[in-house]
């Protein structure tokens, strides 16, 4: 079965190989007359394209978007929004080499396994590729929810560990975040992580990465019980970014360390508004938001396209040596930050709907 | 919104509050002629049932399934299988001092701030006891799995780390887990656990945990992507369960560590089949299942409900304090086993029928 | 594949069969903070059951609804509320002589087809009494869209053809459904209407029967294009009853034998407010509502449980011949009117709440 | 709330409006390994554009289908099947006279009512170019259902009721449907229909149509009861058809009028086989097939875009008058039937996968 359809009642569909002409997005159930133009959408297409630096892949896509529907004198009609972004740089013979061999670590092999068929162009359907049509269907529902909740509302992800390198998040910057190409909150981290990165790249390996995801300005009520809640989509929706294993709420999987006085977040009423003295929730109780941060974090692993030779083998099921050439990111945890944010735009706007349905 | 059903093709609708006379669930989707009996089901109700051992909560329930409907002469019909489990003993009195009150860390609060009302008795329908209805799905989904793949099939999770105690899973044992009231598989920790806990237990605290899940005789090629790959599955199912905040699949979190080289599985055909070196993947690439074993961990944040006197607020917003007596588990993580296994069980049937309709 | 949950955000799932222990709904995505009793479902569920006249099956069921759950102080808490109708007076006996046989025109054949096994008792799940569930669900609508829209709201259904014979549709009289065995709109057709189905039942055959319906007091802008329009939602609810074979929406399949002008309604603005000159369209254009009235009617064929013997073949293929004996309506369709006022209802519903998250 | 997309497992999802830049649909869930060019897909669309004949619109489209992803060396991989349909003739100035008026019977209307905003041109996402998206799709599920059932598959529309003139189904011939310009099955009919259809639209006016569906080689068991029956998405699915007010099955509204001896269709079993005296079920018991030609029919209403002055408001609530000029079909019935066969072919290869993944 293949499901590439994400949401219930704000839903995108994305399709596209890495390789084929375009790739692209349907989404529907946006909500009607909000401004929309292909600019606004594209802030954060740049954001996620490659070839910008050094340390994330040469491919160079312009990931010009270009909306063919749904939008009428510049605003939102209430019917699907269809999108398209060309490939422009796809460069198949590199992997002509590969393409009876399967990458360890890659989902080469199981799509092999379910399809009996794969693209084995960049990855056909697997590649990392998809995921510009997802960041295309999170900037709508950024602009919408900006729309509905009004300025405070704001999701902003960082990378907070870059491999082995931690950062020191009691110094997150927001802004330092859109300044560099690690989308590091910390601007004192920097260098090393510089030095860090060209070390994994020139070894021809790669490393892994963990990012760190704040929503602010969320009402409280947000999530559907029992399984919908917020935590249970978000959790879904972050872990069906490509290459990524682990996914935490607030203290996540921390909180097993914790006793129930210290993760307890206490709650005080302070002229009439409520306070809580900490967030190991992550803003989130019960599934339901408490008008609270929103705080998710997710680890990427490292990419299996390297470049030095590991043992797999063939689509006969022989034993062979592969090495992996064409473009890749030593870290593609570093261009997950969009997604991720992407990803949590759109769960947030879905329930937002929802609740608005049931409970306004 | 609520959303109370969980699963694609094979699903099932939960409903019940904690104090009123019943909860159940509603099986739908179920394959035809499959041998089903209540005492089949029982096995998995009674691993999870409150009141067996002193380290959980002292409430007493038979928690005994009855099936209403969908089973014929022994078997599956094709039809609902609708089950109904009977509340016992229930003591509504225990909330009465803090039906207005909130407690940190509890879904108490987001419910009310949702719904604008909120059954307060044992917690309503946030109530860990919902949990049963799922753990009753889950058996007919082992069940079903069993007759559809076959005896290799299994899916077996254990108590890893309880608070700041650890295990050595190089001593997992099967058979360990089922004899002791930990669910831990290294018969080694127990003694020092049990200290712990009630150490943890008589100080009027909780305790969190973390559970891994290992299923086996998988096949491969199970999971839908994009948007419902079966780590994706997994996650959000798993982060359905109370209190739970975090969820890895595989190396997890831990992934981002990792060399593109200690993360990648090699792959080596010996006589014909196939083998991977190590595991870091959990058995999914790309959203579908390799053939290795599934590993999936999530972590169970301590319990809010403690002895502890903590600040909060009340409906009317006024800071007070809370102590939360009444029956609660010192380490809700321990029964989380079988809940565990049992949407495990839900995710990996879902996604071998889908697959089946696609694929097959 | 079964499929026995109906609805997108009001949802409900039915389950139970005929001569079981009892039948059964659970409702989901209820609004909270809305009055509701057993009392008043009782309502609902008085006016489909069998036995209260010689024009009806002859089986006393009292069809007690019992909440169970979702409901706290008498208002709806915004979680499940499941309901359970125990079967009183199953008389499995009946069934003995035919249940190695297939009733012509009956599911029973495409269910032993489908699942290859069936419980022949009473129908087991294909028995008309399933939809006694969706009266349940389909009064807790009612209620719904009674408290949402205001008294101005209000869907009535009656039986405006009984076999060969019409009623007249001018004397349309909503009080004289509720008095009449036949929910016969027309007062001055029940005479002869009684002389036929005394008849009918008297030969130990059957008729069918045309319901319409109409709802008052809905709001424009309801409806989902393209592919959950109003009209389209609405055609699949009512053709789900059992042994309905034809929907009209409007004008319906008149509507091919009108022209262009005789069937646009056209449309007056009076004193700021809109009105339409007739209603071909049944209150639906473009699969959304308009304001106007929405009328729709649907064709109930004649049950096939008769007591004349037919041509049919046993379970082995072999042929032989059937007399149903047992208690059955001569006509079907009669009580089809109250079912076909819950489907109504648990539609709009469902896209009150839909339209109200897109377009609020 | 706006809903593009079609089915459960074998889903497609449409996008676009009439005078954009295209249209297209992507299809999700499809098996992997079947052959699938434009070229056999583009058959299905020539059949449905429009001006081949002077009696349907004059609006020149080539509707010529490109295929943009989920296809790789001319076999399906089991990814989304993205498909583009570029507008090459929207003139959009025809639409400008009308642009603040609502045409009486069009969704002009309720689209406006629902979104406040509304795409004028060509009648935006109302017009009937959308169902161009649709065959696409239903070209794909033929393509598929051929390939899983074999040869003996076959799904044939033809208009049987062209406004006021019926034909003779006794004459049913599926190679003169692909002959005459009215898809009519009964050649005889032909110079009346020729002379009617000029007449009609010589006058400004429109006129309605019925089509029957026949389809053959459905294996029994399809269906998923309760609430997504065969019958039930059947009827969902072509009441989404742009202008259907009406479906029928088997004996449809007709089925009221019949006797239980009369309409339950006897079972004799030949030679091992099983057969049906009749058919008035129209291949669907219970919602599921039985194995019989399965036979839907539906009412097309005259278009409401007429030559002839109508009485109607305009966006600010005034009292006005319209003529709707530009290219419309005076039977817009005639191209439905290709629009039929699409969804019925989608319905049923859903359905096929769906009981594949329960009952195989």
């Amino acid at each position: 079965m293949s499901f590439n359809t994400f949401g219930k009642i704000f839903r995108f569909t994305t399709w596209g190989e890495s390789h084929g002409p375009a790739i692209g997005c349907v989404v529907d159930g946006c909500p009607p007359n909000i401004a929309l133009s292909e600019k606004n959408i594209q802030i954060d297409m740049d954001r996620r394209r490659p070839g910008k630096s050094k340390f994330t892949s040469q491919r160079k896509e312009s990931d010009q978007v270009k909306i063919l529907s749904g939008v009428f004198k510049g605003k939102t009609t209430g019917t699907p929004i269809s999108m398209i972004i060309y490939n422009n740089d796809a460069r198949s013979r590199d992997y002509e080499t590969i393409k009876n061999k399967f990458r360890p670590g890659h989902a080469d092999y199981t799509y092999f396994l379910k399809y009996k068929i794969r693209d084995y162009r960049g990855g056909g359907r697997q590649s990392a590729r998809e995921t510009a049509a997802r960041v295309a269907a999170g900037a709508i529902a950024r602009i919408v929810l900006k729309k509905l909740i009004g300025k405070k509302f704001k999701v902003v992800g960082g990378v907070v560990q870059l491999g082995l390198l931690g950062c020191d998040k009691k110094y997150w910057n927001e802004k330092e975040i859109r300044k560099n190409p690690f989308f590091c909150p910390d601007k004192k981290s920097l260098k090393i992580w510089e030095k860090y990165l060209l070390a994994v790249r020139k070894s021809g390996s790669s490393c892994g990465a963990i990012i760190e995801l704040r929503a602010s300005g969320i009402p409280a009520g947000l999530g559907s019980p029992i399984y919908s809640k917020l935590d249970s989509d978000l959790a879904g929706a972050l872990m069906s970014i490509n290459a990524v294993k682990g996914v935490n709420i607030g203290s996540g999987m921390n909180s097993a360390f914790l006793s129930g006085e210290e993760n307890s977040d206490e709650i005080v009423g302070i002229k009439g508004k409520t306070k809580f003295k900490s967030n190991n929730a992550g803003g989130i109780l019960g599934g339901i938001s408490s008008g609270q941060e929103i705080l998710a974090s997710f680890a990427v692993k490292p990419t299996s396209s390297i470049l030095n030779s590991r043992n797999t083998i063939n689509t006969k099921g022989k034993n062979t040596k592969i090495v992996v050439k064409g473009r890749h990111d030593p870290c593609v945890g570093i261009r997950a930050v969009p997604i991720g944010e992407a990803m949590m735009n759109c769960v947030l706007l879905d329930h937002y709907l929802l609740n608005r349905a049931q409970c306004d």
